[in-house]
């Protein structure tokens, strides 16, 4: 069978990366097709990797040298990017959000619930980290008894001031919301956000560090610490806590140098691409195996509806300093697992 | 000089520890009187130590051959037994709790600031500690800038049914208590506990675990994981963020062994005196140095009255769920720093 | 430019792993040919990497669907069939070891030498792996001094009795001669061998552990614990002493379990692949892209030469316990770099 | 029972540490005397732990409030002294080495072996940690099956000039030597060291750092990297490697710090004190319980005698370059265990 004609749309730092990567490393696909709002990002990475630009991205997901769709544009095109792919039956690889609200994220759950088959894999790279899945299988087995309590820490290095309390939790605390479900096996019910003193590394107004409490249908716990001025490193732990035992992964761990002074160190990974690469070529490898037979291989419309529906509680939570329920309409029968 | 001569008041399992690191192992002191309400026990450590059993401790705190007294009786006795050693102006180690209630313990507090010096010193170990004495080092040379969030972790393996939510806030929680004001030099002014869906282990109505949340003075947050029933060890771990930086101590690493079926490991500590033993040793040290010159080293009257304080307002955050307040009387100016 | 067309040479453990990366993982390549002794073998994975299959290597090495060649058929035959890719001029991966012995492997160096450009890379994987190349970007920045020791282990959990220690030798310790060649950039000049008294897993006759030593042209020593039969995992260690510091890399740590009875536990690498398949991944990922534009982009013929001498000199050493001298031949303007 | 009264004999940085110990730390002891040929030093630290001051060590052994000896003088001192203990039946401590050559350490051996009990405990400290203790432990336990390895780094950031090849055999290497006994619990009987190109710390002419190797009695094997001048930290590390696993001590981990730059650290022991304080003093501990008792808690003459014997054929090795063997003389029936 010949290769997956990629378009990708939008192809800023995240679709930047999967079009070389699709290009580069990933077999049996290749990128026919570029879009970005920025003509001349486009046409540089379109020289890149070979493939052609066009303007309009509903022109590239209706183009015949196209099989399969990355959607990497901003969070607000998302919803018609993503119907259009369902008209036109092709798979689509969405980066988060969704969309960039419940409602219209629900419409696209239904719409894609009329398929035969689910279309729409949503870019939660973690599933594919080897250390969450080691995690996942670990809570799945059993041995742990049930679990309790997860503590997650998300931190980033450094933010632009832009990157305010509700961009940290829908671009940062999302991917927590997505982990705790993973992991759980069961929905998020309600969101509050504990804002302690700031760091003077945050523009004023802005809640960074915050403390994210998630609680699950069956009452269990998830506490996030998110940081988004750390000036540390990228970091991303979580530990589970469960009645017979506790786990604990990203722990990111290198070459220990030991220096004059009497120093032992080692050095953290900066940046999520250095963190998580490997995810994202895994994700990338195992959607493309999975497009080739007309449907998906992870997380789907469901998924990506929840998280934006935990994320919009968690701005409410922001605002208000209240507990904020998180309601989810009805799950329909033929929605991608 | 010649060696301190301690009554220990009560010799269950801390006083008892103490009586006999008295004994065998802390230079320039001796143990010359114990009491207990289990005569029998009393009579079993007097002889192990080389003391004599006095029935009434009030007597014990009287006595000739009494130069400085331990009290690790039961709770409520607390406040008359340092009240008579106050009154006759002998250096006391008062296990926690001070008293059982902020208005006794402040009691106590104005009582012994009208001494010339202060003679009470609390007994909150890991303050001896050399983990937690290099993290407050760290934080008090500013290296890392202002503190923001405290994560701590205080699980027991296993603990008696009686051991219920309250005993939980009053005997594990205000430890953290102690070390966030330690570490942080401020004053707890709010309590909130979340109580999310019990362990097995617990017995029906404790909630087991829960996350407590304490508010600084300047806004700071401190989150308290605390389990009584984890059934793995002994585990206190504590991660300090600030605004440059974070530190993390507690990580309890011990001989590292690879077995059969590739499986690396360390053995964890089970109980408290083996993983504070050096922090008891060092605290009775420095304490019998200073009472030996009539004065304390170590916390006073008035970290035992805000400890108390914290205590009362997490037992009422248990039972309500709501966030209390703290709120202390004022400082007197001759109390014990 | 269309996919590299690879023959793959023997499709044992090595060749098979190597055929299914290029079918699956690697883009820009794709399986026509495979070849193994075992002709059913050789069919199972022509049919699962959708190839052809053809009984006479040499045929294989001329086909004209043949673009470039991994071979991973036994030792003895790799002479010859480098050779013939050298006559046809077709890019080569070559599995350890170049030959079988010192004056083969040197006719091959001075063979390939004579071409315009290098077209046989060596598979030492280990160079390809991300903390072997942070090690050596350490060294080579010169922040640590010169080195002075390299502290290797190499365990294996267990082996068939066939690996003696010869093999041990061969097959083993010829990755840190290559590692101490690639880290140090110097030739190894004398290697010494230890032999203690054996484990009971060891068949009889098998000096298995040993501590092999060797020495590099300016004196540094390395020290390389060789065990195949640990029963515990695969282990691959490696610490690098210098002037002003030292670092270590391969201490292979995961996800972090605490069980009851108070143990804290992380699962080992059991095998070679899991350890170093990204590594692997990386050689092909390289390999590919260099040999479409006719050359290769790793260690090359030379440092398969020196690799066979030193493995030479060991075995010597395994089998009079003395130290032996390693002797190269001059090394010609136009071997591989 | 009142206090053991303590002679010091050579208050430098050990005997000055065991001085402070005694007088400040350990109970049921003081000193009474300290002696030094530097007659300042003796007086400073007299002064400062209450005792007076011999001119004359045999004066400070033969005085009448003196009970025990502890021996920290220079090695040349220890025989004479040594056996003025014995023969005035007190109990001693003494640093290493029990006397500076083989046939003195043998003639020490034979005159305690008619005292009816042991009388000379050797200051090898390790064994009081708890770490090698607990390490010695899981092998007496045959749970790992037979040791076949030991692997031991010793490093010390920096040392005199004066601190040639033969001091870090004497000063250094014996700790491990004394370590392998106690941990495999046989008889070293060959020395080999391997000299790579020294580090440019060290004056000309010594060599720093050696690789010795140490052959036991079984045919075990022990290899030991000495540094004396890493610049880094006090480093003493042991892997034991066994049939069925392996175990790791040592690793000195300290609080994680992590900081702007994406850097973690731990900073590592500088000196041997903070190293092995805590065994230090659990050594005198209880030293001074068996003292007062009249016999050792710990290594013996014997133990003395066969580090003197490894000692003294490692200096041959390092003179030579050749393996030398290690003949001790027959161990007489009484002599410490």
């Amino acid at each position: 069978m010949s290769a997956l004609r990629v378009a990708v749309l939008g192809v800023g730092v995240m679709g930047g990366y999967h079009a070389e990567a699709l290009a580069d490393r990933i077999a049996h696909a290749r990128v026919t097709v570029v879009t970005d709002a920025d003509r001349a990002r486009a046409e540089r990475v379109a020289k890149a990797v070979d493939a052609r630009v066009e303007s309009d991205p509903f022109a590239a997901i209706a183009a015949d040298d196209v099989d399969a769709v990355v959607i990497a544009s901003p969070g607000f095109a998302h919803e018609a990017q993503v119907l259009a792919c369902l008209d036109r039956g092709v798979p689509v690889l969405c980066e988060k959000p969704l969309t960039t609200d419940v409602t219209t994220a629900y419409r696209v759950v239904l719409r894609e619930a009329e398929l035969p088959a689910p279309l729409v894999q949503l870019g939660f790279m973690r599933r594919f980290d080897t250390e969450y899945a080691a995690l996942r299988e670990l809570v799945a087995s059993g041995e742990l008894g049930a679990p309790l309590l997860l503590h997650c820490v998300h931190r980033n290095p450094a933010q632009s001031d832009a990157f305010d309390s509700e961009m940290m939790m829908r671009d940062s605390v999302v991917h927590e919301a997505d982990v705790a479900r993973f992991l759980l096996g069961e929905e998020i019910v309600a969101v509050t956000v504990n804002r302690p003193r700031p760091t003077r590394e945050a523009p004023p107004g802005v809640n960074d560090p915050m403390l994210v409490l998630m609680e699950t249908e069956s009452g269990r716990l998830v506490d996030v610490e998110i940081s988004g001025r750390s000036r540390v490193a990228y970091e991303v732990r979580t530990e589970l806590v469960a009645e017979r035992g506790s786990a604990m992964i990203g722990l990111d761990r290198n070459m220990v140098v030991q220096r004059p002074g009497g120093v032992r160190s080692e050095r953290l990974t900066t940046g999520f691409i250095e963190r998580f690469g490997a995810a994202y070529d895994a994700e990338l490898h195992r959607w493309v195996r999975a497009a080739r037979r007309g449907t998906i291989d992870g997380p789907g419309t469901w998924d990506g509806y929840a998280a934006v529906a935990v994320c919009e509680a968690g701005v409410e939570a922001v605002r208000t300093g209240e507990r904020v329920p998180v309601r989810l309409g009805a799950r329909p029968a033929r929605a991608a697992a």
